[in-house]
Parts: C-alpha cells; structure tokens; sequence
C-alpha cells in the first residue's frame, strides 16, 4: 500500500465546521433525515443505474477519527470547541440507512439512500457517500447505454490510463462491469471483482522486435489461448492483417494455439479495416478469428459503427467511459427532509431545485400481465397501497394529468442496509449486481433505454406527500 | 484505512502479458526509453502545467509484489511462468527517470517524463504513471485558466462531491492548488498541502434551525474568526442578505465577530445578486464584507460575471474544475522511443500520431532582455547549444519556417528524479510548486495563456532529431 489515506477525512470541512457548532448548540443528536438524489439522468438518457453502495458501506462501517485526526484538526481550526474534538473521537455511525440496491434503475427525484440519523452524524457522511455514489452511479450508467448499443456484443474497460487517477480507474471498472461490461484490463479489480483482467498487447511490444512478425509469432507462442494481435503499428491491411494470418494459419497448423484468437484494431477507419480485414480473414480460413476494436469508442460510434456494416466482434472502451466523457459529473445532492420530526424542504427559484420534504420511501408498479415498469410513486413512509385496488396516480406540477392503474404490482425500492447503525446488509456479488441490472432493464420499455430523446419515465408524488410538499411551499411564502 | 488498495496491480494487464512473453523471451532487461508526452493542450488552450511527479516517485519506490499477488495472478492468469511470476516476486525498479518538474508549463509532444528501464520494467510502470500524470496535469491546468481568468481574486476548490471518487477529489485538490487556487475543501488535503482546509455551510445547516435569522447568529457566535453566512436558501435579497447585515451589524457592535466575515451566494442570477447584495451591504456601512460566489463556475461563467461587473470577492469552484468538465480526460500517453540502443518511432496514418525517436532532452529558450520564453527545442540528450552563438530554428513540418535566435539563454527542462533505481530527487512544498507555476506563467505572453484561440507556442526539433525521424520514417515505409 503505496498511497496511505484517511477516509473519514474526505469529506469537505464545512461538514466539521457545522458539526462544530450543532455540539456547542446542543443540536448534534437533533434527529435528521438526509435523501441522496439526482435532478436529471446523465447523457440525456432516460434511466441511471445506481452503483457504489457496497463501498458506502464499507465507509460507513469504517468511520473513526483518530487522536491524530483531532489533533490535526486542533491545530488548522482554533475555532473547533474541545467537546466537537472529543465528540469525533468518539464518533460511530449511529443511524439508519436504507439504500436502492447497486445496479437498479432509478429515476430523477427518487431517494436512492435515506439517511436517518443524529443531525451531526447525518451531516458528516454527505460528502463521501455523495463522491462515492456520484462516479460509480456514472459511469454505470455510462457502460449500460454502450451495451445497449453493442447488442449483445462483448464490451472491455480499458480506461485505466485515462481515469482520474488509479482509484478512479479502479472504482469505474467496478461500475463498468456493473453496467454490464464483461471485464476490465485493470488487475487490481481481480480479487473486488472475482474475474480475471483482460488485456491484449500494446504498440511498443511490436516496436520492441525488429519485426512485426516476429513480435506476432513470439506472443502467440506465449499465449496459445488467447492470442489477439494489435494490427495497426505499421499498416493495418497491407502489413498488420497479413501478418498475422501468416502467424495464425502456421500455429494453427501446428496445434499451437489452443484458445481464441484474432486482431486488434486501435486506429484510423475502423468501419473499412474491420470489413477489409474480416474478408482478409475469412479468405484464409480464419472464419474463428475475432476483431477487437478500440479507440475513442462510445456508445454514439458502436452504433455509427454497427449501422455501416463494422464486422467487430468485441470492442475495448477507455477514455470515453472512464471519464464518462460527454458527462463527466453526475450532479446527486444530499438534502434535508426531515429534523426533529418536522418536514423540510429547501425552496428554490427554480423549480426543479425544490426538494422532497419528509421521511420517505418509493414503490415501483409493475404490469400483472408482463411484469414491466409502469411508473414509479414516492410516497411518505407510513403509506401503504392495496394492489388489489386501481391505483389512481398524477403528475407532480400538472396535477391535472391522472393515470388510473390496474393488474398490477408493487415492489418496494428501498431496502434497509444499517439499523440502529449496525450493517444489515449483505453486498450481492458483481455478477449477482450484473444480473440484477439486465432484469430491471428487461422490465423496462425500449422507449426509455433509447439514446437519443428517450421517452420519460413517470416518477409521481402519493398524494399525502403532494399536499405536504404543497403545504410547506405556502408555508415558506 | 478503509479502502485497502494494491498500486502494484493498479494497471492494466498488458502489461504482465507482455512482460510474461520477455521473460520468456529473454528480452526482459533489454533497455528501453519510453517518454511521457500530450499531443495537444487541453480545453483547446496554449500551454499546459504538468503536476503528478510526487505520487509518481512514491509509486515507483514503493512497488512491490507480494506472494498473494503472484498467487492471485497465477489463478486467473495460467499462461503466466514460473519465471515471470518468480520475476515479479523479486521485483524493484531500477532504472532511470528524468521528469519536468510539477508546475511547470509544457506543450505537446515534449516529453515530460522519460524513463530508461529494463523493457519489463518500464513496461510495468507505465499505467500507473499515466494514470496518476494525465490526472493531474488535467485538474492542474483547468485550475490555471480559471486562476487566470479570475484575475487575483481568491479561487477555492469544492468540488469533492463530483469527483470520481474521494481519490480524485484528494489528489485533484492537490492539483488544483497547484493550479493557483487558494485552498480546497477537502480536509484530507490539510497533512498533505499544509494548508487549512476551507468552507462555509450548507444549506441543511439553515434548514436544521427555525429560522435563517437564528442559523446566522449561532454561526456567526462559534465562527468569530470566519463568518460567511450562506443567504441563498429562502429568498437571496428579501430575506438572507438582510438577515445576515442584521447579524453583522449586531455581532460587530458587540465586537463578536473578530476576523473575516461575508455572505455567499449559490445559486440564481450571481451578476445581478451580487451587486445588489454589494449595495446592501456597503448601505449598511459593512464594506468589509466579503461576497462568495459558487454555482457550477468555470472560467468562462467568471469572465462573463467580471464583463457583468459582478461584486464577487472570491469565487468557490466544483464541479467544472474537479472533473474538467469541458475536456475532462488529457490524453498523455507512453511511447517507447529506444530498444537496445535503436531508436523507434510509431509511424501512423495520422501524422498527429507520428513520435518522436531517440533519448531526448528538452531546452527552454529564454530572451536575455526580459526572461520570456521564446520556443522549446527538442534535442538528443547528447546535443549542446552554444548560448553565445545564434540559434537556428526551424517548424518540424514547414520546414522552410526558420528563426534565429540571437539574445537569448537556455534551461533545460528535464531534471534526474531516479538514478540507477534510486530516487535523487526531493520534491517541493505545494507552496513553492505554486510558486513555480506563477513564475513560468510570467515568463509566458498572454497571447499564449489567452481562454480563446491562443497563440500556438513553438515546439522544434534539433536538426540532428529530425534528421533521425525522417530517416526512420523512410526505413519504416
């Protein structure tokens, strides 16, 4: 362990300095609940997919402060009281969290972790469950929309490099394999992630020889079961291609190559040199061989690539999924909606900026007949809904636009994950949180996993939760 | 600790497949050069401030692979040898690396990390480095526009929410500050940056009290030394900026406030807030307050708000810096430009993508009379250059473009980090690479550091490395 650090600092001082002044105003065990959120879907999508609740927990779990914290503390904020220093170093997670579980689809607005807990306790966690939550939730959503649009081809992270440093690489692995990628080139995932790494060659292994064919025939002869050779260091079809036809058909010939094979092509017209090479290919015999592709791809080039016929077999993601780089943030904010028993919202001249007040939790309601999403309803923690009744449900601002459902069910998005702050929750697996993810997209229309302008799933409020919210509004006139 | 990561296999698995295949192959210690480098500024700018260095000399003294480590290879990877992993399990680096130090400003194509290692070993590295460089580079150079745009104002970093994870809020704080900002809100930096960490409140703060009056009297009783009240959460002019004069007025009557005070605003029309909330308080006879503004700002939002004649005093940026939200991966990349003595280049259609051959030095050329930068030279590290004689440059491509440098003195830019496997080089406080930064940034005309359309710096090859390119791009066709 090179990079020694200290997670219950990484947080933003604001949350001390509050913490600092609740301990001197006998407010710090106020009794609050917090809701993590997102206003609007990354990339203009029409779904997120939530990730990173198994590091949150871990976090949570972990929280302490050490006399070397406090001490440190001391000496940079004169202003923090003797009893905020001793109240950190005795500090433990008291409260309780429920929490949607890692590789669901969820909505704008929906509480997708509820923390109810001492006000100063509540208020120290924001920050890291929030950056925690933010990337893996991100990127996640990233990787789902570039499966979407592979259809069913196999997709790699390979973004390590360009990630925003090392945990950043490793935690959006995590996520991308979440989202539905079958694997990541960064070794370090293989024990978080129970899966071996991928990888194939880079450039300079080819440069490293004198040629490329004999840099092609010592890595297949080291890798009899997965020899992907990189085709593009000099000329992709008049040199890299037949290279390695060369090299396959002679080692296949001898037995060599006891696995897969194939290309990768990692520059220019990847549309042409696929199709070319596919041909060049198949000419040869190498009907098995597969094309790897890599560079820059995002979902928006698959699906270019795909409609002009690309014969690309599996593609390697880096930059533009590591970095989710059309949408590099995802804005989900922590917001007070209940202290001390009383509900809160935060108002705002924007209308989209008003919060949700009170301690809540969301239904998903689902077709009898074929089991898909209907509409999702938030309503306030005591509500209950009988599915042998029709369900009226309305639009949160144009209240006039009713739905009436029947033959349906319901399920209960949030799951209790601490109670009385002891963990009650077990983290699925990464292939259990995979699965999980393609049965909620199943459940869900084409309408709103579409790219470009999808349909908007329906997230209303119960009606006791409408009148709350309505009530507090007037109220803050 | 809560997060127990393993930098060592923090990369991506090419490269114990290749290194697997030298080992094999006896290749293994073959010296290699392999130089870091950008082919283009980011944020489509003039100039880029390289940082990274430090966390790149922990990496490489500290890596190291344990017998869990190769046990764990071993499982999922069965093509890897007995040698390899024998290899791995002995592992320390033990070459040599020459880098630019942190804050300084660079330009693509110049190498601004070289190292000469055993192939394997250089190999290894590579991910790593890449990962933690392209990281912070990018944060520090996003960080420099905006310094560079608020034109002397403080500038804080507060993005931690919107990093990719608590690391890249950690490291890219770091490179913030390095960037030119004050400070950063991230606690964990305070050991690392020696600074205080720095902040204000939330808006949960105001809506965990009655009112927003009684929130700004206890803040403003337990923070005397640093009162900047938040007045965004009802009603920015009609409610919190009055409320917050009122408690000024009565705090600094009784003489409880005793160090900084202001307001900060968050949200809504900052131009037009501002300089009303300006108004307000200069009526009030409070000209020390000071104004805060933050809201999703970058250096264009900044500029525009200064155009506007904003009254902001210091300027609280998060997302848009922490993720670079606008250009938020740097593509530095890694490529081997020696083997056993032979000089290499990647050829490719694209002669963007084209490197530079050879075991290169860098030179800065300064004028005598003002100490301004005039081009770089990119030379073989056995080149010299006679200051008392003039200098002749000439464009890579436009050959034909010469320029005679007469006046002038020389500095070379890279400096010995790692000799021999050993690191010989100490790296600075934040402070004096801040410093440092400021420094290059004026011995650097604005037509370089302008937001829009910079100038294009010039960055030549000695006649002797150019020769050798062309040479090597004819054998390679």
């Amino acid at each position: 362990m090179q990079f020694d650090r200290k997670l219950q600092l990484a947080t933003d001082l604001y949350q001390f300095t509050m913490g600092n002044v609740y301990v001197q105003d006998g407010k710090e065990n106020e009794e609050a609940v917090f809701d993590v959120f997102i206003r609007n879907n990354p990339f203009e999508g029409g779904y997120t997919v939530v990730a990173g609740l198994e590091q949150v927990i871990e976090y949570v779990n972990g929280i302490r402060f050490t006399k070397e914290d406090t001490a440190l503390l001391k000496k940079n904020h004169p202003e923090f009281s003797p009893a905020f220093l001793a109240y950190l170093e005795n500090f433990k997670f008291e409260g309780e969290i429920f929490a949607i579980p890692e590789g669901s689809i969820i909505f704008p607005m929906e509480p997708i972790i509820r923390v109810k807990a001492p006000l100063i306790q509540a208020q120290i966690v924001e920050t890291t469950i929030l950056s925690i939550v933010n990337h893996q939730t991100l990127i996640a959503t990233k990787a789902s929309r570039i499966i979407e649009e592979a259809r069913g081809d196999v997709v790699m992270e390979f973004g390590l490099r360009r990630a925003h440093g090392t945990e950043a690489g490793y935690y959006g692995a995590r996520a991308a394999v979440i989202g539905g990628c079958a694997g990541t080139s960064v070794v370090e995932t293989e024990a978080m992630l129970d899966r071996p790494a991928m990888g194939t060659m880079s450039h300079s292994f080819i440069l490293s020889y004198d040629t490329e064919l004999e840099a092609f025939e010592k890595y297949v002869k080291y890798n009899p079961d997965n020899a992907t050779l990189l085709v593009d260091t000099y000329n992709t079809l008049e040199k890299g291609v037949p290279n390695a036809i060369k090299v396959f058909k002679k080692a296949l010939a001898e037995g060599a190559i006891t696995g897969r094979y194939g290309i990768r092509i990692d520059s220019g017209d990847l549309a042409y040199f696929s199709i070319e090479a596919r041909k060049m290919l198949d000419e040869a015999g190498l009907q098995d061989a597969g094309i790897v592709a890599s560079s820059d791809l995002d979902e928006h080039l698959i699906k270019d690539l795909k409609s002009q016929g690309a014969k690309i077999n599996s593609w390697g993601v880096g930059t533009k999924l590591i970095t989710a780089y059309d949408c590099p943030a995802l804005g989900g904010v922590y917001k007070l909606s209940v202290i001390s028993g009383k509900s809160k919202l935060k108002v705002s001249n924007d209308p989209e900026k008003i919060t949700n007040p009170g301690y809540k939790k969301i239904f998903r309601i689902y077709g009898k007949s074929n089991g898909m999403a209907l509409a999702d309803l938030i309503t306030l923690e005591d509500e209950t809904i009988n599915e042998a009744e029709p369900l009226t449900i309305f639009h949160p601002v144009h209240t006039w636009k009713k739905r009436i459902i029947t033959d349906y069910y319901i399920r209960e998005l949030l799951i209790p994950v601490f109670i009385d702050g002891k963990c009650v929750y077990q983290s699925p697996t990464i292939s259990e949180i995979q699965q999980h993810l393609k049965d909620e997209k199943d459940s869900l229309w084409p309408a709103f996993k579409r790219m470009v302008n999808p349909h908007v799933y329906h997230v209303d409020l119960s009606e006791n939760l409408w009148t709350l919210k309505q009530q507090l509004l007037s109220e803050a006139e």
